[in-house]
């Protein structure tokens, strides 16, 4: 079985960068395989990159190595690191971008990542990150890539606060290619046939019972209502709250582009009335 | 040799759609390669998507699979099939996505795929359809797949019809990176070194013999003659009408953006004239 | 070991002509592995591909072929070519694309490429170059690939003069996916820990040392002094210019898209004072 690398930046495809970062993997290990989750994190926005991680990392082999180069701080003190757990290897700035992945994973450890001897300012994606997940695909153990570490930096990827016993305050986390609206409200479980939907939140929040036919969404200046599981009963055209394949609460439009036509945007503020 | 999947969808790069479906592949058949033909069918655009795997799949290994996912019925009852052909093994929705290929290869079967246990609302590639490749690519027989079936949704995936005995009608189908506006019409066969280009049409019309040299195209209000076959009499900038790679009618500007030029987007009228 | 095969190309990557050209590769070569440097060059800009490639191709393992599309006289007489270098394999047309690289590996070999029966007017992309990459790939000597070729187009891919006895002047050569500048001054090589960076130029101009603290780079109509090794002193938002990953002056903004702010575009002029 090939070792796998899945790629993660904000370097988008214009530029020769994830191509280095590739010629640098098939230079180190040659039998490594690499995937391209995505390139197109808005630049330098580690809040969104946890949550695309937390999308992807799961459908990927355990035996994983994840490269993820979303890294504002380069050139300053943040540390290089890899991180090790029951689903997957980590490789990338300790900057919180494994923040929602590690709400999900049984156990971790890490090491900060010795500094290599030929580094720029500008590009440890080719100079730190990708030989490091080189050489844990090729098989290196994590103890030999660097220094334990025992704490490591976690933010709150999500908003998702309770404002008043019966409304839930979100934003927007990503918007999609479809124009499907994404937000920070998640994940959500459906119980009796789709009646109710289970909201599990932040770890340290209580899960909460959201009867699906009454809630209500409220998104710039509009408001949802019931919060679907499908488009099924939906026209072409109509804008709906539904629960998407990440158990993310979404604004969509059926056949249309929701983010077009409501202006979202990254960080606007969602609210759940239930 | 390793298993070929080569991968069609509206999905784009921005989102780890592409990526997730590749881990599911991963990890079910590692040893299968991926290669991706584009993620940027317009969105839901299933004609488009018909003509953009007619130009790929000849140039893949006979024994490829393609993963082909434009599929705005996902959540209703639009049946998920795989088709076996003499070039290629098929995968995706059945909603006439692969008509234009099954014009052109020898004989075909067909199973509808069995539902998984796991069944998102919205991401049928990633539940459906990338388990599906996975198993073919991997050896498994097409009627381990599913039940079979005999009737497959065909649709007029290109628009060509005769107006006048020497006026035919067809429209924009694609525009390409370069800005050239690729239409409906063809494919064209050159003959007679060049002077008169055979239309081959739809299954269901006559072929039709086309003086190059005094065939007009008609589109965005302009008149163009004669057809060409290469870039190579006009000048940079010069407007011109020519048989693509792909043996279609194609509108283009030497080192230019016709798109941009003619204002053309997907659906507009062309006029042949000959 | 896989051989490899890394594409640059003009193609973007909404079409089907990068998926096509890999299509050509698995049927010919199945066991090349193929990686995308970029599909983004400028249409038909065949200088900055030379930066490109230049940017990616020392990261690459020195077996490995080069495959690049940027081709603005298909269909005419230019040659299609194949290189064999001290560090890797080229193959592409003789329009001087490889111009950047042959300044730095040691000494080259080269062939026109026989032409193949079946050859379309627009797309040599898939009837030339991808088949004697794979070839190539595949272990064919490069003599059997067509006939010996002593004579390459060279180009002055970088502008880069001397103006007056301290001041040269350069041009936009890239715009990367940040908005970061780069411009055609390097490349330099920094010493005596930051304080000078020594200009190496082209081949045929001599070395200058450029004093970093007091050194004047002036684009459009700013005045930005010193150049800086990293964005480590600057706070988000300040411009700055610095010496980047390829050891080429760039101009930048932390945290922030300095082609937007400063409307910068290929080929716009830059000055160094020193």
């Amino acid at each position: 079985m090939s070792p796998l690398i899945a790629l993660l930046t904000d370097f988008g495809t214009s530029d020769p960068y994830v191509g280095v970062m590739k010629g640098v993997i098939a230079a180190r290990c040659p039998q490594a395989v690499t995937i391209d989750i995505t390139h197109e994190v808005s630049p330098q926005n580690v809040r969104q990159a946890a949550y695309l991680l937390r999308s992807a990392y799961r459908y990927f082999p355990a035996h994983s190595v994840f490269l993820v180069v979303v890294d504002p701080g380069v050139g300053t003190a943040r540390r290089p690191i890899a991180i090790q757990t029951s689903h997957g290897l980590y490789v990338g700035p300790d900057n919180g971008v494994f923040s929602a992945v590690l709400e999900e994973v049984d156990g971790w450890q890490a090491v900060v990542l010795r500094q290599p001897k030929r580094l720029s300012a500008t590009f440890h994606g080719r100079d730190v990150f990708a030989p490091a997940a080189a050489d844990l695909a090729c098989g290196h153990a994590l103890n030999e890539m660097g220094t334990p570490l025992t704490d490591l930096e976690q933010i709150e990827w999500r908003r998702i606060e309770q404002y008043e016993p019966e409304v839930m305050i979100g934003e927007v986390i990503h918007i999609d290619h479809f124009g499907n609206v994404v937000t920070s409200l998640g994940p959500f479980e459906w119980r009796d046939a789709g009646r109710r939907a289970v909201l599990h939140g932040r770890p340290d929040q209580p899960q909460l019972a959201v009867d699906a036919l009454t809630a209500q969404v409220e998104f710039a200046g509009r408001q949802l209502s019931p919060i679907r599981a499908t488009y099924g009963e939906t026209q072409p055209g109509d804008l709906l709250a539904l629960i998407n394949s990440d158990q993310q609460l979404e604004i969509a439009v059926n056949q249309g582009h929701a983010a077009r036509l409501l202006g979202a945007k990254l960080g606007d503020t969602v609210r759940l009335r239930f």
